[in-house]
C-alpha cells in the first residue's frame, strides 16, 4: 500500500509518498511565495499537490492535524490551505487519516514530545536512508505517512481477524 | 460591474450575484449535510461555487472576512470552505476583496453593530426587492455583494480623478 504524506502549511507545506512502512518513494516541498495574493498561493497548493497525486498514485493519505497554535492568522490560513488538499484528495477518490503532532511523534520514535532531532534520527533508521529528509516538513511528511501505512496495516489485520 | 458576494460557512455557504448597486440578480445557499466526510463537503462546495461563477460570470467578488468565533474547530472547517471558493476565484480569473463583518453591517444601514432584522429591512429597501432574501445566509450574500459593488464604484471614482 502507498501512502501520501502530508505535513500541512501555508509558506511551506512538507509532502511524502512511502510503501507500506518499507520503503520512501519520494519526498519534497510546496512552497509559496509570500509576495502571491492567497488565492494565487492556494491555486499552485492545489496544483501541486494534484500533481503528486496523479505521479504517484497512492492508494490512501495521511495529513498531520493542525495543532492550533497562538497566531490564530496562520492558524485560518494554514486551514485554507487544507481544505485545497482535501479537495484533491476527494477528486481523486484518495481516502485519509488525520494525526495529531503527539501520535505522530508517538508513532515514529515512543515518545509524544520527542524534539526534531529524534523525530530526523528515526525516520533515517526506520526506512534505512543515507540521509535524512530535507528540509523539516519533508521529513515531517514521510513520518505523517508512516502513521497512516501503520494505521492502514492495522485496519487490515483487524479485517483479517474477522 | 457584476459582483458575486459570499457569507462563507460550512454547513450552509450563502451567495449572491448583483448588478452594480441596483439590481439583484440571483442569489442562493450552498448546503452540506454533516454526515458527509469534510472533504467530500468541501468537494460540494467547490464544484456549486464554480457552477455559480460559470453561470453568471460576475467581474469580481466580495466575501465576508471570517469572524473569530469562540469555537475554533468551526472556525478552522470554515476557513477550508474559504481555501476552495478561493481556489475556484483564482481559478476563474476572478478578483475578490474581504470585508470584515462589522464593514458589511456599516455599508448596509450605517451602523456597525445594526442586527439581522435591520439588515435585511435595508436590503430590501436599496434593492426594492418584494421580499426579503431568505435565508439569512442569502440575505448576508446580497450585503457583502453590495459591499464590494460600492467597492468598485470608489475604485473607478478615484480612477476617474487621477
Amino acid at each position: 500500500m502507498r501512502v501520501l504524506g502530508i505535513d500541512p502549511g501555508f509558506a511551506i507545506i512538507g509532502w511524502a509518498v512511502i510503501e507500506d512502512t518499507a520503503r520512501v518513494i519520494d519526498y519534497g516541498t510546496i512552497e509559496t511565495d509570500s509576495s502571491l495574493s492567497i488565492s494565487e498561493r492556494l491555486f499552485i497548493v492545489y496544483t501541486e499537490i494534484s500533481a503528486v497525486i496523479k505521479r504517484y498514485r497512492p492508494d490512501s493519505a495521511a495529513i498531520e492535524k493542525l495543532f492550533f497554535a497562538r497566531n490564530t492568522t496562520t492558524a485560518l490560513d494554514v486551514s485554507k490551505a487544507i481544505g485545497v488538499i482535501l479537495l484533491a484528495f476527494q477528486q481523486n477518490a484518495l481516502c485519509y487519516s488525520e494525526y495529531a503532532p503527539v501520535q505522530v511523534k508517538q508513532a515514529v520514535t515512543g515518545f509524544g514530545r520527542a524534539d526534531k532531532k529524534q523525530m530526523q534520527c528515526m525516520i533515517q533508521k526506520i526506512f534505512s536512508l543515507k540521509e535524512t529528509p530535507q528540509p523539516d516538513d519533508a521529513a515531517d511528511a514521510v513520518a505523517v505517512a508512516l502513521c497512516g501505512s501503520i494505521g492502514n496495516g492495522i485496519v487490515k489485520r483487524m479485517a483479517a481477524i474477522r
